[in-house]
């Protein structure tokens, strides 16, 4: 298994974004755009189990996570791997990142979906 | 086929970036970040024939390309939907791509190819 550096970690700790690849039932990939975070060295982040990324994890655990540094979109990291899915009892993880990215506790209700990557491939792009 | 009206093609004639999503031979995502445009309403990116990407399409032309405002990662369109692929002569379409972003012809030899989008599924996004 392929290890995140410090330099790609720190791409995941920022405020940045992040756009999730998921597979839809026919097997065609889906497109969204997420907050992200990293944990013990792989990419996290939550969806809701409504939503078609959670229906389609949860058929099909493949994903590509790819974040940019949102002052330069030359600067990315893009990581190919497996979603480890686990139910975000009391939306305390939603509440962690919306803190992160808005300063604030999450707003909506939700039956929601914690998200973490094991890596199988890591694809970095830095033009400088 | 559902149409992109005017304003998700402005997301894509202006310089903003996008994220395609291919499939690799196991049919796992991949992701990497594109120069985007449009063309009679379908969303136009340029790949090379070396590239993943390339190889990916001409196994399996099914994609997700999204496309952010650069300005605000809460309003974007993703646009799932099946590759046609056209040999980019001379490179002339990846100078036009070149000049929209950089004001200056490519820079890189290669053998490149242009990959127009015929939609299946548009998901937009506006958090405002």
């Amino acid at each position: 298994m392929p290890a995140l550096n410090e330099d790609q970690l720190d791409l995941f700790r920022a405020t940045n974004y992040g756009v999730v690849a998921t597979l839809g039932p026919d097997g065609a990939p889906q497109t969204t755009i997420v907050w992200v975070h990293e944990e013990d060295g792989r990419p996290v982040f939550n969806t809701t189990n409504a939503r078609a990324k959670g229906q389609n994890l949860k058929r099909d655990g493949r994903l590509s996570i790819l974040v940019w540094n949102k002052d330069d979109p030359y600067r990315y990291v893009a990581v190919d791997g497996v979603a480890e899915l686990e139910q975000d009892a009391d939306t305390t993880h939603m509440h962690a990142m919306s803190q992160k990215y808005t300063g604030k506790d999450w707003h909506r209700p939700g039956d929601r979906l914690i998200v973490r990557v094991t890596p199988r491939r890591i694809y970095d792009y830095n033009d400088d």
